[in-house]
């Protein structure tokens, strides 16, 4: 089983995870989500480096065919850019691995607990684009970063940064910034659900690139997204369900 | 409280989302997702049309301005194409409703809930389209459609078809027709985690569009994306992490 344990409260952990994850006799996972969970006396835990997830997808799928009940682990939601891909590109490596029984328990990723804490910014068309380059050419994610501006989608950014290629950020909105308003609401939403949460409403003119760290979520609103101010409290962030008709 | 009851199991309801439900004196929204609920003594129901977001959001605006404790529910994940950016839209409308305190609870929506039973089809960067044409001008969302396939993106169509507008599907798939290959896999996944669930795996050149209803989520892969062939089991569906550096 693939099992999402959302953005990082217990609270938003589905009951089908919570179920997988005390079922299985093995948990799988990098070390950070193994470490949220509470194994029970007899079961083994697996944790693991964050940047060996082909490695991890082999050594569950070795353990399952073993006749092992492993639940993989992953933050948010294993579909989104997290453990379901790896697990099915390694599925193939093995004639007995594609035999085996795999389930995929979805959860809420950090792009939509994002979007909760503030308010609703994708509440209209989107784009979700990873900006690490370590599986793909950074000139295919500019070429997208590029069409999406061009279409006014809502882009919510993953991988923003990572200790490797924290410029990469900065080309992202450098080119967004020359086909973009300015003054384009953008949110940098900093580990969402967890202690140390940390939202940064800005624009796309004026945001602090340097706020942006690997358990940074960010969102760049579309032509139509806005602001709304409260008294005392936080803005909202909204993208519209109407589009091309501007109050 | 926003509240997003998930796909349709009661195995995928969050148990934020749940408490939610339990504390609320009132619950507010589409009478279909009402129904998903057993309310309990002297909790009163607001059932309404799917049509009617933007009274529904008053509604619900209302009753917590009169000190209602208020849990409009929506299928999914409120923040995708549901009834988050309706509230928000009504909340500007009067002074009280934005001194309310609003929270979002997310959920697993119907897109990460399909891609969990097909396998991993939103491995890589991905749009999420609506192609209900209420509140945007068709032209936007062949644009978009264009520019989604000029990017290779992965493609999540909600919304593809209603009884007004049957043929927006058929006119969706022509234009990506016309521009990807007719090879691209192509899932077809109508009430995901329900009774009645049905999962279709097809091409672009091949599917069957009157197998689109309105609860049908279709999931269009990029060049990358592709099935896995298992003896006596439906196929998977992946799009893998890697990007342009085919086997």
């Amino acid at each position: 089983m693939i099992v999402g344990l959302g953005p990082g409260s217990a609270e938003q952990v589905t009951p089908e995870a919570t179920a997988a994850i005390a079922a299985a006799t093995d948990l799988v996972g990098y070390q950070g989500y193994i470490e949220r969970l509470a194994p029970r006396p007899g079961q083994r835990i697996h944790p693991s480096d964050n940047r060996e997830e082909l490695d991890r997808a082999r050594l569950a799928l070795a353990l399952a065919s073993a006749g092992r009940a492993v639940a993989v682990v992953s933050g948010g939601d294993p579909g989104v850019f997290a453990m379901a891909a790896a697990v099915f590109e390694a599925i193939e490596e093995r004639p007995e691995w594609l035999r085996l029984e795999v389930t995929v328990a979805p959860g809420v990723s950090a792009m939509q607990a994002a979007a909760a804490r503030l308010g609703a910014p994708l509440g209209h068309d989107f784009c979700a684009i990873s900006l690490s380059d370590n599986l793909k050419p950074w000139a295919a994610v500019e070429r997208r970063l590029r069409l999406a501006a061009d279409g006014d989608f809502v882009i919510a950014l993953f991988n923003p940064a990572s200790k490797a290629r924290h410029c990469r950020i900065a080309e992202a909105f450098d080119l967004l910034r020359a086909v973009k308003h300015g003054a384009t609401p953008v949110a940098l939403a900093r580990a969402v659900g967890r202690a140390d949460e940390k939202l940064t409403l800005t624009t796309l003119g004026e945001a602090d690139l340097s706020l942006v760290d690997m358990a940074t979520l960010v969102i760049i609103g579309s032509s139509e997204t806005r602001f709304i101010g409260r008294e005392g409290a936080r803005r909202w962030m909204l993208s519209p369900r109407s589009y091309g008709a501007r109050r």
